[in-house]
């Protein structure tokens, strides 16, 4: 009864407003990875979401790629489109009702813009990179529910972002529970009907999305990654509960909307296991129908809680886990490399704050110590904060400020992670000492975490080196965010069967507390290729 | 050309020995998980291990077994069963020759001797357990080559495992190049042929299996697993580089004729990626063709050099890991666990030894240390033994005495495992505090590793406890072996949201040395089940 009275007022509504005038025309051109978007007056009696189907196929002579439509309420539809490669393309649309089918049309993909690298892709299997080629160094933040906060909210979250190393927000689609819910109800949901449960399933609501869209739009003008998380088990608003001909026709619908930003990433849940009305074979179904609506290949993921997923896969590009553990010392978290083989981002690792639980009492050292361990590790990581406010009103929670210390120290570990090799950060000697990442031959970064030596004798790890190569070694202290060259150069000599050291047997000289890091290149060309030996038995 | 000479001297030499006169009638009885063996007369002719198919159905009125039987030489056919259940079994055989199908018979299989707890099973998804549901705690070593040496030393070696805390002896199927080969060359190859390399891969030898399955049978009545290693990179002899067919003759071969031993445990490979004769498509056919040819289900795994194999595949009953790092610390071993979901055995973690080589460099307590880590981590792990020797004729590569010292300390690990709970150790707040481990409620073991306090405040993890619930405290010395009661009892108050203290407040005093453990465990009957927390967001 309350769903026919929900499509009665829909329909109410639509009538009302009636069929739009004028409705304006495709651009003639737009940047390569940008965004290009059809607009068409169509049927808005019924119910648009379900009764009509709008799809349109882009050509650039050699590439087809099929998009699909979707409402946006009013009598309007639309179609995006993110052209992956320049010059022209023409488009035809199809449909189901006669004044959206055969629609066609032409535009140019221009050179993309100043800070448009087009979407990030996994890159040398453990890392990401633009689509144009430029290393793209995960440096995560997490702000679940700042899109339902109060507009003044919003714009002090954007200006933090903007100020802060984060080129990731992992965001929730759908609301969670928020103080925000008493005093400012969110005053947008995903679908049509009356918080916090009286939902009608197959009538969205585009005012919803487009706000989203707003602020996905302006991420992106921030080279800020959209991670956006499609399920969370904490809203308890029904979205969690939902068939799955209705979880099919959400995300399709979000992926119709969403995917021609490039700055999107697909999180299937958050925690999924604790939203315990699906099944690991629900999210297998879910992650496949999003692999296959999107055809952009957008990275797609799904975080846990207490049970690890199966990263293996073939829809996961890469493991988002929650394992703060397995950034407390270099070794642990590059297992979840070898096990699944893919990049793995740490997307909880506890937050940064002094909040009353524990998953939320990182000090700011700690909060950096495991971005550094992730970084030797191979593996990318993200931040949270989460200090005691009113309601739990956290950055983390809703946006707004950052409280804590790390933001800084990231920013300076981003720059060493930007200014470092471009096949990223590998693990050298895993099994023997884990401490030394890099890339063998040319670039190692040594970080002694919690420890507090005073001093290092310089050796290196035997493969790809050569007797007389020459080495650079800088100190770097994580915290104070400083670089101190070593006085003078290191030139290889053996040592025994596995390892090189300086031909005077030089050591480093450390000032003795934790946080510390060396960087350590070479300044000689190799003039030929070194045999490697990586793949000897002799391990 | 040497292929046809090799069949002709097959052919001649039958040809001389003739048809057996007199094969023995089956037993009457065998015990439940014993080996019930028919021998038939057959034909010598062509070659039968090729020509010849042979197979006979066990049928004990509610299930049917059907079993693959193999050609032994001299005009022998055989057939194992290993009973799973008691009671009567009826036979049936079937094959592609008359004098060997349509034979009938039967036998009762009785109540299991001494000793006989059946073949090892997955047990409570990380654990292992015997088929009568005995645990079964591994404690595994390796012995690679011990088949191929003088029988002088094989004697030693059976005397040496007798004497041990050893479970499960990790061997090779076929050789490995070793000092006997040119002193004394190896008196049996698995295939009809010439040594080193001129082998007729269509002939097996039988005197080689036979001779092998003494020797299991030999560990089987020591109550040790033999986990046999189908493939192997060392040996360069060959077998490491057949063509798929003769890999699938090769391990049906052996299927047959080792299936019906109860100690069996398949291992497609040591560190398979160093074989580069085959990729994993061909590890993964080679898994599933033992798989579907194995009617028992043995133990079947496969081990890695650089490349972790993905462990998820249907037919890997258990992770077979070669990575001693992770058990360096505890914390990252039960990485492992959660991504592949199985019982994870870390069979190589480097060896006990003095050796040139880093990967056999452990002192002692090093690898009583890993042990425990693994134990603490759910896990189990593997010993080896190499110290310097002539030729490097030590205990992992060729058996006979044990030089290290860490023994007597795996025996007294094996007591208190065995002692401990039946579920296994399981990790208990992985996330927080990884070093304890145990049965949530009831009893936990910690940890201390490499660390030397002298003082710990007891505290435990909240889930499954109440307050008042009272604990008796251990001190355990892993290397000196002692396990010292601490006076008094520990009663058990809220401390915060996560933790419960002593009542008192009670601390531990410890020795202030590194390998000191605690054993925490329950004297009060729970009166009624605490609802668990494990499984709520707030972790």
């Amino acid at each position: 009864m309350l769903r026919l009275l929900f499509a009665l007022l829909a329909l109410a509504l639509v009538s009302l407003r009636g069929a739009p005038e004028k409705l304006p025309t495709p651009p003639a051109s737009v940047e390569q990875w940008g965004l290009f978007e059809i607009a068409l007056a169509g049927p808005a009696e019924g119910n648009p979401f379900v009764d009509v189907r709008l799809d349109a196929v882009f050509d650039n002579g050699s590439q087809q790629v099929k998009v699909a439509g979707f409402y946006d309420g009013d009598g309007i539809y639309r179609i995006r489109f993110m052209p992956t490669t320049q010059g022209k393309w023409r488009y035809r649309t199809e449909a189901n009702r006669w004044p959206l089918t055969g629609k066609m049309g032409e535009f140019t993909a221009t050179a993309p813009g100043p800070g448009n690298h087009g979407p990030v892709r996994v890159h040398n299997r453990f890392h990401f990179a633009y689509a144009d080629g430029k290393p793209y160094r995960q440096v995560g933040t997490t702000i679940y529910n700042w899109i339902d906060t109060p507009d003044t909210v919003q714009e002090e979250t954007l200006r933090t972002l903007a100020a802060s190393p984060f080129n990731k927000a992992r965001m929730l689609l759908t609301q969670q529970p928020t103080p925000y819910r008493k005093e400012f109800a969110p005053p947008r949901w995903p679908y049509v009907g009356q918080p916090p449960h009286a939902w009608d399933y197959t009538r969205f609501n585009p005012a919803f999305f487009q706000h989203y869209e707003t602020r996905l739009a302006q991420l992106r003008d921030l080279g800020i990654e959209a991670d956006i998380i499609l399920f969370n088990p904490y809203g308890q608003f029904g979205f969690e509960s939902l068939d799955a001909a209705a979880d099919e026709r959400f995300v399709r619908y979000v992926v119709a909307r969403f995917g021609a930003f490039r700055n999107v990433w697909w999180s299937l849940a958050n925690e999924y296991d604790f939203l315990r009305t699906k099944t690991e074979a629900d999210w297998d179904q879910i992650g496949r129908t999003v692999a296959a609506a999107d055809p952009y290949g957008h990275l797609l993921s799904i975080h846990n809680g207490h049970l690890l997923f199966d990263h293996r896969q073939p829809w996961v590009t890469h493991a988002s886990v929650q394992d703060g553990q397995a950034l407390e010392t270099v070794g642990a978290a590059r297992i979840y490399r070898d096990a699944f083989r893919k990049p793995v981002v740490f997307d909880e690792i506890k937050y940064e704050g002094d909040a009353k639980f524990r998953w939320a009492d990182l000090d700011g050292f700690g909060m950096v110590h495991r971005f550094w361990v992730a970084t030797l590790s191979g593996t990318y990581a993200g931040h949270g904060d989460y200090f005691n406010t009113v309601d739990e009103d956290t950055w983390t929670s809703f946006g707004g400020k950052i409280s804590g210390q790390s933001v800084p120290r990231l920013a300076f570990l981003r720059q060493l992670m930007e200014a470092g090799p471009a096949g990223g950060i590998e693990p050298i000697d895993s099994w023997m000492d884990p401490g030394m990442a890099g890339q063998m031959g040319s670039y190692y970064l040594h970080y002694f975490g919690r420890q507090a030596p005073t001093t290092w004798t310089f050796q290196l790890y035997r493969d790809e080196l050569v007797e007389g190569a020459r080495f650079r070694v800088e100190v770097i202290d994580v915290w104070d965010m400083t670089i101190t060259p070593v006085e003078g150069e290191f030139v290889l000599k053996r040592k025994d069967r596995y390892h090189f050291i300086d031909a005077q047997s030089r050591a480093v000289a450390l000032p003795g507390k934790p946080g510390i890091a060396l960087r350590i290149q070479r300044i000689d060309t190799p003039t030929a290729k070194t045999p490697g030996k990586a793949a000897t038995e002799d391990i």
